[in-house]
């Protein structure tokens, strides 16, 4: 099977996407966006509202991906390191592009349980791999046994919904609130920072 | 001059961007939702841009009345009052649906200028209030003369942004965010919390 003109719909779709916002987004627009005609588009996804399911299960798969690719020696290297991919704008990073679209469709999601499902699956990715990371750090003696890892990974997970919300909706900057994950993640979670405070 | 049928054109704005989301509205849905025909809503406001406009207005005003109706007799029953008004679903206060309407407008804003103004007076709101009961409260004593009150107004507006998206768009509770806010009030706010505990 060759996927390839599938692929270049959903590329185009998600420039579209990036640049209009889901509201105004026509067949017409991707087809612009592409090599392809809206006739073709229509023959391989049918309407728009496929084509946004399939643009998002394209996405999600290059999300985790790039959550998977977060390295680091100890557990709080690779939190920082997740903390920092999702809170950045380096190159080659998802990036306030990605973060637009990804708004767009969020706002989708009261209204269509499919595409709710899906952005369910994007922040269960993030908060998934940040609790693992945390009960990881626990086990191994890094981070204090008393924090509770669902708890702190439901914390950090609405920090990054809300810097990324303000980011594209307000023009807000992502940098104080990585500063303020590290200073959160320095105080709160090393194993013994009470002691560290005290002595 | 008599402003009835616009309080009911833009009452019924909000009720169909509530069930239908930006994207769907059309002006039949809006007439469906009023008393008014669709010809009546294009006299008052034109098109669907003009009338968004208006009900952002129409809602700022009451948005700010009732962050303004917050109470309490120390700067951090107040700080906790606004904190709770921002993050319960109590009959009366802003509530769900209310926040499925903002969130379909913020996925608009990247694409018109006058929309994202608008949400950035939203945002503005919320941030301002922190940062005047914080900064009050360091000046009466209250708050540790150590925080920033900017920053921490910064670090408050995006946690309960972040609330709003992921309750929103993935149905995630509320309730863990406001905890986590009493905590961290309680933790890094009160003035001599360090002497508290390490005595």
């Amino acid at each position: 099977m060759d996927d390839e003109p599938t692929t270049e719909i959903l590329e185009a779709t998600f420039r579209a996407l990036r640049e209009r916002g889901y509201a105004d987004l026509t067949m017409k627009d991707i087809a612009t966006e592409s090599s392809l005609s809206t006739g073709s588009i229509h023959y391989y996804y049918g309407n728009k509202q496929n084509l946004l399911e399939a643009l998002l299960d394209f996405l999600y798969e290059r999300h985790v991906d790039q959550l998977d690719s977060v390295m680091g020696t100890t557990y709080r290297e690779r939190l920082l390191s997740l903390a920092e991919l999702l809170l950045s704008d380096v190159d080659g990073r998802p990036g306030i592009a990605f973060r637009t679209a990804v708004l767009s469709v969020q706002a989708q999601a009261p209204f269509n349980d499919t595409v709710r499902a899906k952005i369910v699956e994007f922040d269960t990715a993030v908060f998934e791999r940040f609790r693992v990371i945390i009960a990881a750090g626990i086990e191994s003696g890094e981070f204090d046994e008393d924090i509770d890892p669902t708890i702190v990974s439901e914390f950090l997970a609405t920090m990054i919904a809300g810097a990324h919300t303000r980011q594209v909706a307000v023009g807000r900057s992502l940098d104080p609130i990585y500063d303020a994950l590290v200073d959160y993640v320095e105080d709160h979670l090393a194993d013994g920072h009470m002691s560290r405070v005290t002595s």
